[in-house]
């Protein structure tokens, strides 16, 4: 395939003029390895990680508009850190084997290790960002875009505030990025925790199953409301009664109209929970009005989220997308960011307890690595996965200490530049590899450039040619190559 | 501690007039984590991670510079892929635990994957590097700098070509980064295993204990000569003979004239190993004098390296550090850098057994980065962890909405902006976090400057304020940001 192409490259065999040369006798083992990828995992190719890094540094510009800094924890943390802290999914976390010392199991997300560094440095305020990956031992469905290890991109605000404004930020971050990425149309769906638990209390609900009728909730984006019902009554044990009531909250969305509605409501607006949750909700929405974002955020209250550790505002980002001119709802293709308010979970860490509020949000940058991969391929644009400037090459043989000594003036002199690694390459295939890999100029030295201390310029792509004094070459590379 | 100190920022304890929000009733279960790390594991900090990009930057543009891709392979291999590779180092591998499925372990280096992902590809050619990283059950020396989980930073070359051009490379590739560091005085070592294999065979060593007496060579580094014949003997089983013999040659170290030398060693030259390395080293020096390198360049018969999968070129840099004036030596303060040829790694994961020649580079980044880190704590500097040009700040109270609209305007623009996440913040306070982050202007907005048109802009070092018409703000915060 060509350069940019998003499968790797594969070069011709080496041909029989080029003996493979003799592997001495300090030999490995006769023994051979699979020549395989463990299960839901993958590679990432040059082209790929081109692109992924052309989206990172999309999203890291706006964490760090937004003044967050930099920090790193490491992939191996504590079995016990871990543990308690994803409800369900907790059944999901890859475990090292016990080969002495402590349990380790590796990061399952990005969150509970940031709460483990801020209670173990006691830190009480901090704006960071951390992209790294992540691992669970899900069931590997790649042709769905899931893996078993993959990148999670964080942005949270810990710290004691005044309500909601760090919440709104959160949220204009996810606005900018799906914004800027041009993602097509979105809609950030908002709800509270305390506005749920509000509900299930109001609707007779015991304490003890919030967390369980959350996560039933939690479903409604992806299956009807009668299933959820279903599984509220059957598997969870709820009433009839108490579950058509949910039925009638959590199917409810809207916006500024809506909380207020809800504030009115005579039950909800009787649970001390609920009537903070919908005060702060209003607050939100006041901001994100001089944001200037309200048009794509909607209150949304089948909005769960499966986590434990959420404790206050949740919100899950989708992108939108019209099916047919003729249908009139658009339709939703997956949530690409997600996040909210977890004030208890650095206290878990704290042996007094002590907490430290926190929100953030999560932009699901492996979903949308796939959505631009495929608009890629789509539309046949191809990425350059090296930024060689210069190929330097020489038009007969004997001249490999002419383009060694070349090369390493334009190294010297900061310019990318790469050359054939045979002694003497034919000026045909040095040419041909600056097109295949898309390098735009080739210096070219002979006998005849060599006595007349000049180089030959060649534009690839227009195929002029200028003589250029050799002292003044890097100059003439430089001018050439501005923007 | 100040911004810019290595250890984290510790912000005070939330004052009594901001209580703790109610954390709602979707509690977390009553677990109380650990707040402690794995063992041999660390976090890296803001002013870690912002040290640690800047000089990861370095190499990556000297990387570049050469030409080199990027690809990115998964932490989690087959345990088979790993098992066989590394030698004694083996027992030091993470394995996963049998959760079902294949039996998985950490990567161990990144050279093993490579290797897997061009097999398994079938990839002939390529010239790639890989930023990421690995995994040791080391016993953890942290205070030694050593970790069980670290960062290796490789650059590799794939492919059939003419012989010791991409090694040469290679080697100035150490030479520009370990020079561009600034790092003081260096040595770059370089040995070959064919030359090593010769001088076994010569000294009348079995062909079956060639690796393990590699192995004990390469510890000559860190032991004296007597130490490491004693191993021989010893543990090992060779006559006292060979060692000695061995010893006559592995304690030589020179440039072209002992390679000539030894090209007419009675015994070596009879040897077509060692005959076939020194040939090949001989053409390696001409190649590094038309680099101009060959000033930091030994050609050291004790240098071996540990691992199993070398066949050809070895080598490792060391940082010399003249120890005090009236000491002739340099004393090296440790390797900085290594690699080396294998011919034979990728074909032990191809069904047929087709190889792809490669030779490559590992910069030690994390020692690196514990002298750049020791010199910069000597030294005072401070790093900033943030970027942000701008604070959003407000004179007197009932300005939420004003900061909130202001800094909108900002992002909107691009300009890094925050604002303090409170309601009413002291002016003081805004501008005291501006001194303490090291955020260079302030944009303040009073009812005045509102029913002027106008913003303050103030400039935190000198104190300067000045009006500035709104719609002119962007403008001229970005002109007075200029370079």
């Amino acid at each position: 395939p060509p350069e940019g192409s998003l499968t790797p490259r594969r070069a011709q065999a080496p041909s029989a003029s080029q003996p493979q040369r003799n592997s001495p006798s300090c030999r490995l083992p006769l023994w051979s390895g699979p020549s395989r990828r463990g299960p839901g995992t993958r590679d990432h190719p040059p082209a790929y990680t081109a692109l992924r890094e052309r989206l990172l540094a999309a999203v890291v510009t706006c964490f760090k508009r937004h003044g967050a800094a930099a920090i790193d924890t490491p992939v191996l943390e504590l079995r016990e850190t871990l543990m308690g802290k994803y409800g369900e999914e907790a059944k999901l976390i890859y475990e090292l084997q016990d080969q002495g010392g402590e349990l380790l199991a590796l990061r399952y997300d990005l969150t509970v290790p940031f709460a483990r560094y801020l209670a173990m440095n006691k830190i009480t305020n901090m704006k960071r960002y951390h992209i790294a990956k992540v691992y669970r031992r899900d069931n590997p469905a790649t042709t769905r875009g899931r893996y078993r290890e993959f990148y999670q991109c964080d942005f949270d605000i810990a710290g004691q505030f005044d309500p909601m404004i760090p919440d709104a930020e959160c949220l204009k971050i996810v606005h900018e990025i799906l914004s800027d990425l041009q993602l097509g149309d979105f809609l950030i769906k908002v709800n509270d925790r305390r506005i749920l638990n509000g509900i299930f209390a109001v609707c007779g609900i015991p304490e003890s199953k919030f967390v369980t009728a959350c996560c039933t909730v939690d479903k409604l984006d992806k299956v009807p409301w009668e299933e959820v019902r279903g599984e509220m009554v059957g598997e969870k044990g709820l009433s009839p009664e108490a579950a058509d009531h949910i039925g009638e909250y959590v199917q409810l969305h809207g916006g500024l109209e809506l909380i207020e509605r809800l504030l009115q409501d005579p039950k909800l607006s009787q649970n001390k929970l609920a009537k903070e949750g919908l005060g702060d909700m209003k607050l939100l929405f006041e901001y994100l009005t001089l944001f200037g974002i309200t048009g794509k955020i909607s209150f949304d209250l089948s909005l769960a989220r499966g986590l434990d550790y959420y404790t206050g505002v949740i919100f899950e980002a989708v992108l939108l997308q019209q099916e047919n001119e003729h249908v009139e709802e658009p339709v939703s293709v997956g949530s690409v960011a997600g996040g909210g308010r977890y004030d208890g979970l650095v206290g878990m860490f704290d042996p007094k307890g002590r907490k430290v509020p926190c929100v953030g949000v999560s932009i699901g940058i492996e979903r949308i690595f796939s959505i631009l991969e495929q608009r890629m391929k789509a539309s046949g644009e191809k990425v350059r996965t090296t930024e060689t400037q210069v190929l330097v090459a020489t038009p007969h043989k004997h001249l490999l200490a002419a383009r060694l000594k070349l090369i390493s003036e334009l190294w010297a002199a900061g310019i990318k530049a790469e050359m054939l690694y045979k002694k003497d390459p034919k000026l045909l295939k040095q040419l041909q590899y600056c097109e295949d890999t898309g390098i735009p100029l080739a210096a070219i030295v002979g006998e005849q450039e060599l006595t007349d201390g000049v180089v030959k310029l060649r534009d690839v792509a227009t195929r002029v040619e200028v003589d250029i004094p050799r002292e003044k070459l890097v100059d003439e590379i430089r001018r050439r190559l501005e923007p």
